[in-house]
């Protein structure tokens, strides 16, 4: 199901207020995410260069490898075909040219070419370097600036229907630690483990199909708990062993990711406290998460909280959610830390994550969230508490 | 288990002769896949900026966030930890400072500012226009010059301990293949079909575990199947009805892609006889493939037959295969077409994949091997022909 019409209508409305605010005449859109919410494009395409030009007046322009502009309408409903370009096969992974060498010359031959201040995506994954030198050479009439994630932060704030595909994919994602925590167990493989989740995943809950998560499973476990990204492998669970699962749940790209944390038998003193310390953490925060406060001030509660119990955590809590694509499920704009000055807003998602990487252990518990007119609606059901298995 | 110290040095040695040859006095690495190719380094880190700085003469510097830098001793396991640096928390997802900022600055402090050519990797996924620019601002004596894939190039030949690897993977593949044949039938649900694959693919075989694909498992399906990149969604297969299954084993970051098509009943007669000519130029291509050809003569063989029997294939034959990681498992170098003049060399591995995507139609298959002394070896193991399930 795609967005409707209209509400594609009102984000390129929202997106082009943002670009006046910035002074911007055109933006260059690549970030897979900021693609599928401006036109419904979904597809995994992006590892091949495509674009999609924003003039601030006239139809936006979508240009891709001509394999995949060919079934573009099948996503992009609302992009009329001759505003969907194909570049040839044979400008694929050559030294000489380029393909946004062949973009230039489109976007000129559609009149873009004016004098004016261009916006792109500095920080986002899947623009080159060659494709931002290629853009700078082939349309010199454009002053290219950096956007910073402009179209990230019109998503901030998600609309109604986008609230219901945050609420299909918590359900998705409860169902996905649930089948986590079933395959956690003395002697059980990571990798194990990790295609019980992704095959939960996937399938899906009643109601609501499960989707590809940007991130595979993550199970930080044991000594290497303190390394949170590290994938997993065909490591066996020794007893006694804690192991982490932070996972997404997906539905129509939509994200909302959940983290636990298990330990296989009774847990080492020093996990329990910091789970402890970590979970009434994440409570006070939930209780006190509401519109008007800074994103600041909602770090604020957490750190008096933890400076109280003598617990240091230098990484943020956490991060805006949405839609998503690999590698990453954060939408790259508000950050829970001291230093975000953003006003929390009724609809803003965020995946507030008590992650605490201490020296040879570690813990991670979390919440996916909206804000809601007074408080907060948690998107995820887990238990919330460190999880010991007794008979582990 | 990681690349031995040998194995490291001697990549190490081939890189930088490559670098000599093109008159590079340093290289920055950012490509995921040529960070574990050079330093073992494997996480799921690369969504925030981080890179290896390897100079002509003297120790490589990895820089990344200092919450992955903790761990990466656990996988870059012959950098000795002094030369791992973690840039702080507080740089992430900044409007006015970059990571690569202080990055420049420990390349400074590390004697690395000198002048000289140095190279980067223009096409990379990760290497955001904010990091090239950083660099550039923060140090000014480089020469920064497109270093055009050159560790991928270095990848392009396998060690024997590579190819174990591979090997390994294509057995993962076909088990993968199987589970996803398994799971198709009428009424079958798309994301249901990938769940069983994705599940196959992260437990893998006896002897030789899953790791995480870099591209879910694509299912192009009935009309559909002529966007070869939609992914999976809810959708259920009809009676009558093709689908193709385009998925990798992976193991332990190598990969083995693998294509089929399967039909629903008795195939359209547009399809089986398109299906019929992919087989056999596949066929034709495995049995003229051997080292000294040209990779434009390997694509003559496929070209001569499919003119032969009027058909078009505008898209290239296949690609080289090794490591892999988000958001692609192929290794931007040799591309099968008419233009590519590499000379075939035992060690190469290549996904050769017949994928003819017809208007409101589709048939992939596909084969990985490996080049061998004389010949072919083939990594993969499915039914050659469409596959037509008469009970469906």
């Amino acid at each position: 199901m795609q967005p409707s019409p209209d509400e594609l209508a009102e984000r390129l409305a929202r997106t082009r207020a943002r670009m006046t605010r910035s002074g911007l005449d055109g933006l260059v859109v690549v970030d897979p995410a900021n693609l599928h919410y401006l036109t419904g494009y979904d597809a995994w395409s992006f590892y091949m260069p495509q674009l999609l030009f924003v003039p601030l007046e006239g139809e936006p322009l979508l240009i891709m490898r001509a394999m995949d502009a060919g079934g573009a309408h099948r996503t992009a409903v609302a992009t009329p075909p001759e505003r969907i370009l194909g570049y040839p096969e044979s400008l694929v992974h050559q030294r000489n040219v380029h393909p946004f060498d062949w973009a230039a010359e489109q976007l000129r031959a559609h009149g873009f070419a004016r004098r004016g201040r261009v916006g792109y995506e500095g920080e986002a994954h899947f623009f080159s370097v060659r494709s931002f030198l290629a853009l700078q050479r082939g349309l010199p009439e454009w002053q290219l600036v950096d956007g910073h994630d402009l179209v990230n932060w019109v998503r901030l704030v998600k609309s109604p229907a986008e609230l219901e595909l945050m609420r299909a994919a918590g359900r998705v994602a409860s169902a996905a630690m649930r089948a986590g925590i079933d395959a956690i167990a003395e002697g059980a493989r990571l990798n194990d483990i990790a295609a019980a989740i992704q095959f939960a995943q996937a399938t899906g809950v009643e109601g609501a199909e499960g989707d590809y998560p940007a991130i595979v499973p993550m199970l930080p476990t044991g000594e290497s708990a303190d390394t949170p990204h590290m994938t997993f492998s065909a490591r066996r669970l020794d007893a006694g062993e804690a192991v982490s699962i932070e996972l997404a749940g997906a539905h129509r790209r939509y994200h909302a990711p959940l983290a636990r944390t298990l330990s296989l038998g009774r847990p080492d003193a020093r996990l329990a406290r910091v789970a402890a310390v970590a979970a009434e953490g994440l409570q006070l925060v939930l209780d006190g998460l509401r519109p008007g406060l800074t994103v600041a001030e909602v770090h604020g509660i957490w750190q008096s909280h933890i400076a109280r119990e003598g617990i240091e955590k230098p990484s943020r809590l956490g991060y805006s959610i949405g839609i998503g694509y690999p590698p990453d499920w954060g939408e790259r704009t508000v950050s829970i830390r001291g230093d975000d000055q953003t006003i929390v807003e009724a609809g803003m998602c965020l995946h507030i994550i008590a992650g605490m990487w201490m020296d040879g252990y570690g813990c991670e518990i979390s919440e996916a969230v909206a804000v809601a007119e007074r408080g907060v609606e948690i998107l995820t059901d887990a238990p919330r508490e460190l999880i010991v298995l007794e008979d582990a």
